[in-house]
């Protein structure tokens, strides 16, 4: 559908590895720059992406618990301006609505940057006691964030994702909620999109407008810098303040109500592809991916009714049990099928030529090692069950050892610059706790404070800067 | 989950079936005023109905090679005004951003009415040969269209819905598609919906602004006045002429893509409301319910360890199976539960005392009918299935006798008038074709001509209104 793929060359990463990502994702149509400054199309093969991580997502939601529901794009500026922090870090880079059916709005409406204020203003009207919490509400939807430096799936004007915003009795079980849905990020973008990630604990400093600690997970690209891949937060009774929400609780007392918010986005789309791409394009774990494997038939004018059949017999006998594609397209020839399938990604290749019949069997071969595996046809289904399994994990585990040879234990400040200036990684260092190092580590190294890591060991230690005492190692590294 | 259902008294409809309305679905928790002018909130009750109404159609959009994209948000005014009909009849209920990133916009931005600008202007990108064709792509979104008149789920300034943008290298391959997105519309809305309609073609001055012809589906709500439920347009050359997106055919020529688009939205879950729903509060087909049967056991504290096991051997044996839940809350009473459940509708109710546990059976109960049903607990399964069935199979039928029961042939403009001012309902007149007529109808009775049908009699008559000759009836009321 659409225009055929270009088959131009892909930028090497080696060249040039921010080109390289642009390549991939328009070579592989996942999406298109739009004629709206910072906006992009999500086209049809991203947007398959999207739905299945949609799916997994919604399904994880739903078994803890929680509900999906739709609250206004337009936020009126004053409740905006309700939370002092909140819109000290959304204002700013917000679209704003003044007119509205051909008339000058009295009250300037906010596109929604993220939904805490319309949603709390909710709340308001339906939690009058304990017996209406929790709430666990999730929203899918479009936000916008002006951006001045856009690229594509990372950093857009405008964005989908995914919000939950969860209203609960007590600060305990609202900083469960808030690591209950961290885990299930975690869970997921490893599970699922083989991204390793750091669980952990944002600073003061990076943690969301609004918000009492804001926890994330953060991922390495193959270029070494950091994806911060989601974040959830426990926000205390900040908006509850805000917008005055209280409960009569059990013991007959009025307490403000805590909440928690959290989100992931089509920012994991990025991640997915600089993760795991390599030279000819996109790769895609097994698990995630719209399309698991394709059937391409090699034929001459001589075979062609000797392979098509028995590819026929391949495709029924896998389909239903993957979601597998037969490409019998005439016009192209198998080299520029290979190409393209391998662009977009697809884990696996099944080459059927005449000689494959012959010898009763079919051609696998790996998206991501180009490795070829011959297999008997009645062996089939459960060689590509195996493969795609593997797949799977060693896309994971490559992935995991490629931080862990970039992932370094510094103790040196002017080691630490050396490591950031020219090789690049995660630096495990010591810090101690104050923004002034904080701040001096970014403005000299450009590199941040990803998070405080669920797991780090105790240890005593100096911190990297200013050798203040520290009890434990930090995650430093560039990021997106 | 939220504030406990409000069992306040619901407006019975015959005192006013508008405040009926408002009630059954705030009652029902599908929706909420919001603070911004004419915006809801979708909670999620109601949102639950619009997640299996997008899962069922987009079933059937992909069997029939669609797939989903997403274009930007935002559309510049220069795209607005390159179909001179769609800006004019757009653009005055449109939401302008003219601001964003604190500062003022050179252009200012349109929040989308509908996409065809923008998605034109991609498809100039994207097709360039007949190999490009069709493009068959679907969208999933909010839209935004100012309203000062604003009624939940019917008409509010933002909503919900999907836009389907097809195009094709024929005319006749686009009509053919915009008859079977309609058609794919009528089925989806009858057969789960459980809404007969009016499959028909729209007059000149009712069609979409920028197509060549418009078609749609007519549903006829409870107090008799119509409600469009979904519309396909065949656009022509209209969108490819003003975005310049032409292709080269296998002729070697040079020509204008056709197009089509096709929608339906949230509106549909008040249409839902509104034919199916009573006194007691909503009515739902169990195809579209969310929750197809509740459990309620009924007990006392000397018998509670009799009822309840029982219960939940009842309920193990029907999930899975069904959508179901066993509401085994403490804190509420049966009858308290029997006016919740019926409220929001739930297609059929279980109802267990100790009576039933004795004799080893189950009493079931029908949402729409409240009629009582026996039955022993182990033909529990066979009962609900084919009870489901026919309440599925009822409720349409149910629906379609009211239509009819309402349904006129008229050839005196005088009776017509009379049935528009006293009676309501539809009204089959003939017509001459003119839009002189057809406006002063408007005028005199507030009744529009809702289609052509597909499936009407070649029948020679006079124009209700000027007596000029007519070739069939068309279909009048006052509508939604």
């Amino acid at each position: 559908m659409g225009t055929a793929p270009s088959v131009e060359r892909i930028t090497p990463r080696s060249e040039d590895y921010s080109r390289w990502y642009t390549d991939v994702i328009l070579h592989a149509r996942l999406a298109d720059y739009s004629p709206v400054k910072g906006c992009m199309v999500i086209r049809p093969n991203g947007y398959a992406l999207w739905e299945n991580m949609q799916r997994i997502l919604d399904g994880m939601f739903k078994e803890t618990g929680h509900v999906n529901a739709y609250f206004p794009l337009f936020i009126p500026e004053s409740f905006m301006k309700k939370e002092a922090e909140h819109v000290e870090g959304f204002a700013p880079e917000c679209a704003v609505v003044t007119h509205g059916g051909g008339e000058k709005l009295e009250e300037p409406l906010y596109v929604r940057p993220t939904s805490e204020t319309i949603i709390w203003s909710m709340y308001k009207k339906w939690i009058m006691s304990y017996r209406d919490l929790p709430i666990l509400i999730n929203q899918w939807c479009n936000v916008v964030r002006w951006e001045k430096r856009t690229r594509l799936f990372l950093r857009t004007t405008e964005f989908l994702w995914q919000e939950g915003h969860t209203a609960h009795a007590t600060a305990e079980e609202a900083e469960a909620e808030a690591r209950q849905m961290l885990e299930i990020y975690r869970k997921f973008v490893e599970d699922y999109l083989a991204i390793p990630v750091i669980t952990g604990l944002k600073t003061e400093s990076e943690k969301f407008a609004g918000a009492i600690r804001t926890y994330s997970i953060e991922a390495m690209m193959q270029d070494k810098k950091a994806l911060q891949a989601g974040t959830s937060h426990y926000l205390g009774e900040n908006f509850a303040r805000a917008f005055d929400v209280k409960f009569q609780d059990k013991d007959g007392q009025v307490k403000y109500v805590h909440a928690t918010s959290w989100g992931v986005s089509t920012r994991l789309i990025g991640a997915l592809v600089m993760t795991h791409g390599d030279d000819n394009g996109l790769i895609l774990p097994p698990r995630i991916a719209p399309l698991q494997l394709v059937i391409v038939p090699i034929w001459k004018e001589t075979n062609r009714d000797v392979v098509l059949p028995f590819s026929v017999q391949v495709y029924q006998q896998l389909k239903g049990r993957f979601t597998v594609r037969l490409d019998d397209r005439e016009q192209y020839k198998p080299g520029y099928k290979f190409a393209e399938w391998e662009i977009q990604g697809v884990p696996l290749r099944i080459e059927i030529g005449p000689r494959d019949v012959n010898n009763q069997q079919v051609t696998l071969v790996r998206r991501d090692t180009r490795e070829k595996i011959p297999c008997p046809v009645d062996q089939a289904v459960e060689k590509v069950e195996q493969l795609l399994e593997v797949v799977q994990k060693d896309l994971f585990l490559r992935a995991l050892e490629m931080r862990r040879n970039n992932t370094f234990r510094i103790d040196d400040y002017t080691e630490f610059k050396e490591i950031m200036e020219k090789r690049g990684g995660f630096v495990e260092a010591h810090w101690c706790g104050s923004e002034e190092c904080e701040a001096r580590v970014k403005e000299e190294t450009k590199a941040t404070i990803r998070n405080i890591p669920f797991d780090r060991q105790p240890e005593k230690g100096r911190c990297i800067v200013c050798g203040q005492p520290s009890e434990g190692r930090v995650v430093f590294a560039r990021a997106y």
